[in-house]
């Protein structure tokens, strides 16, 4: 049982990123979410929104992506997207995080999980650049269908989110499309800042 | 765009499943743990654990099956397994909440969202069966590692949670096994009340 073991000690210690907050509220902004939710939301998204990305993706390796692309948050916390001087160490301490929370899994799926997660935060393959584009698609949609609540807290002006909704137009340009009238709305309605 | 916009909906839509709270507390016992982030920990516990599965699975539609099968929740609100009554007309609300929420869908991916969500409640496909061991097992982990919490302060008994976990056991005898063990342990301990 040294095995199931090891994979129990991970399905428990994961249970920790329901405690890690995000920066994005629930649509109807009673709270923050956290990033376990968060990455439900996105692993659903991906089978429904494939069909738009532009080259092939295998989508069970997408999902497995994205149910794990945040467990380094556990030790790491979770990096608020605007904030450019919280991004200094982030890659050194999410480097720490992924040793220890995949190094609790028997070597060949620590192996598997980690190496996921590496090709999530390189976004290069097909299944890494649309991943990134659930991931940053999600947020939007949530800020925008709840009246820029965690936009306008923060101050946020259109050409920052522009710039961090890239991901989206390069995995899926209909998807990028979609993310451009949405702006255009939100800046109308004040959602966001126009830029300086 | 009148496609997208039907997914978008859905996607807006099951944000609310963040707020449907179960029975089940989090390990760390600060708060009882809601329906999206159980559905998150369960779909990443399906990789992990396929190997144990006495039939050959499909993990894609495994995984699928598992991120949608609480959205009906949304509307059905979540019922408590050891609560008889609440369960009397669980099966009629559910079915509205299932018709309402996936029609919200283009009509091809109500169908197959909507017949994954038939297939995990019937429970009879190799995929099923196993998807319904994923959803009763992380209950029975989240309890045991969290010092029987939600089971001390219902008067679970031993029996009352062993027939509960039969799927697991049906679906993997090795994690069957484990299941006992735990129950074992559990009532050692005093999480659990013996049996009447």
């Amino acid at each position: 049982m040294d095995r199931l073991e090891q994979q129990i000690r991970f399905i428990v210690e994961i249970d920790r990123l329901k405690a890690i907050c995000r920066r994005t509220m629930l649509i109807d902004r009673s709270r923050d979410e956290n990033s376990a939710e968060h990455s439900w939301h996105i692993a659903l998204m991906a089978p429904l929104l494939a069909e738009y990305a532009d080259a092939k993706v295998d989508l069970l390796k997408v999902m497995k992506m994205l149910l794990v692309h945040d467990v380094v948050e556990i030790d790491a916390g979770d990096t608020y997207c605007y904030d450019a001087s919280a991004h200094a160490d982030k890659a050194q301490r999410e480097q720490a995080g992924a040793k220890r929370i995949f190094g609790l899994l028997p070597s060949d799926q620590a192996t598997e999980f980690r190496a996921l997660w590496e090709e999530f935060e390189a976004a290069k393959t097909p299944e890494a650049k649309f991943a990134n584009a659930m991931d940053r698609l999600q947020p939007l949609i949530n800020n925008f269908h709840g009246e820029g609540a965690s936009w306008k807290g923060n101050g946020i002006t259109v050409q920052q989110v522009e710039k961090r909704m890239e991901p989206v137009g390069a995995a899926a340009r209909s998807l990028g499309e979609y993310v451009r009238q949405v702006l255009e709305i939100s800046l109308e309605r004040g959602y966001l800042e126009p830029g300086k």
